[in-house]
């Protein structure tokens, strides 16, 4: 897969690939990712990318050219991609909306800053995805979001095992995890989980996701498909709850 | 306002306060982000945070003593802070979790890796925060989300007006915006924003955002407290709509 961010901080943005699973997938050529720095496609000698907004109030709009001269470049010589751009009216990016844009050949995604981009350049745009509520000072952190949860799913970048045991792949929440040492300050790790029995320990995991997601988020366990696991570990849970309430 | 970020990745974390106006305000003394390297709290020679899950299963878990130890220097060296751990099953990060995080004198955030963190971590967190429903490769990102959103509420840190321009302050979606030139490809500005007449300006801003919001957010729309301008603006759209019905 092919993803193209542009930005006016070129530098900022290319950490994405220089660390972890997505540095991997880079290197083994599983994803190829293009950080192109808008200024390149301004034509004056400072590269002004911003301007006083029509109609005026605060703050500076990005320009308009450089995104025009940007996409005959970028087409004339890779053909159309799919053109992201991150903004609050967008819809709303989740795993699903993760997974439909990981299918894509080429993904172009465009970072706003300032107060916004001059509208025209909508002509250009496919798709406006929103990462969350809240205003941020530019568009370049959703855009590494929005590449680092694309890139989980294109095949071969993280363990398919590890993508399926995660919260959101069958709408539930994460069960707790634990590791080495067995005690710290006092705190311990639950006995079922060094009983070397591995039919309670995947019971139990289940109980505490759907108790976790039943508490924390109902919407989605309102959404969840249930299995024969999910169904034995409410009956669990449920004897259990009996018990306490005797 | 004092941030800590405590990441195994701190040269990915750092760009957030190296470019735009985060940098500025760290310049300025608003704000001071320090981020720990996880590895500094560690006791071994290959500096390990990471070790097999108690119960089996793909990936690893972080390990809780390079936290424990974490937390007992920074509360010896700076006393308590409010502890933020980004995780899915968090309550939902919002503008308004922004303003209240930015009131808080120090903040730490606790960036996961791998699988997750160790349960017993939990000890130390004060709230856990969710920035959407997507699964990413690491903590590090949402930890960066956080700080930007959090910082432009910090005051001085971005120009008051612009703050109370954003989509969502007053629950709703920001208006177009448009620069030079006048025409480009054949796409012009809309007439109202070169006329001069301020209040028209503002009318036509208004709902430009008043419209946005209802067809892409009504859920933003149903929650919004409506002003005079609100007001004056609804007459207008409904006499445009009535028209063009004729």
């Amino acid at each position: 897969m092919r993803i193209g961010i542009v930005t006016i901080f070129p530098d900022f943005v290319k950490v994405i690939k220089e660390y972890g699973v997505i540095a991997q997938a880079v290197e083994n050529g599983l994803l190829q990712i293009d950080i192109f720095n808008l200024r390149d496609f301004t034509t004056d000698k400072h590269k002004v990318v911003d301007d006083y907004p029509y109609g005026g109030g605060p703050g500076m709009v990005m320009k308009p050219e450089p995104f025009f001269r940007f996409f005959e470049f970028y087409t004339s010589n890779y053909g159309k991609p799919y053109v992201v751009l991150t903004s609050p009216q967008g819809r709303r990016f989740d795993n699903k909306v993760a997974m439909e844009l990981a299918t894509r050949e080429q993904l172009v995604i465009i970072c706003g800053r300032y107060e916004g981009i001059d509208e025209r350049v909508m002509k250009f745009v496919d798709d406006e995805i929103s990462i969350g509520d809240y205003v941020l000072t530019g568009g370049e952190l959703p855009a590494m979001i929005i590449v680092d949860a694309v890139s989980r799913f294109v095949p071969g970048v993280v363990e398919e095992e590890s993508v399926k045991n995660d919260s959101f792949y069958n709408d539930l929440l994460d069960y707790p995890h634990f590791t080495r040492p067995r005690e710290i300050n006092g705190l311990t790790v639950p006995e079922v989980l060094v009983s070397g029995n591995h039919e309670e320990v995947e019971l139990w995991r289940r109980k505490e996701s759907l108790k976790k997601t039943m508490l924390k988020r109902p919407d989605l366990f309102l959404k969840h498909q249930f299995d024969e696991l999910d169904k034995k570990a409410l009956i669990s849970l449920f004897k259990e709850l009996m018990k306490d309430a005797r």
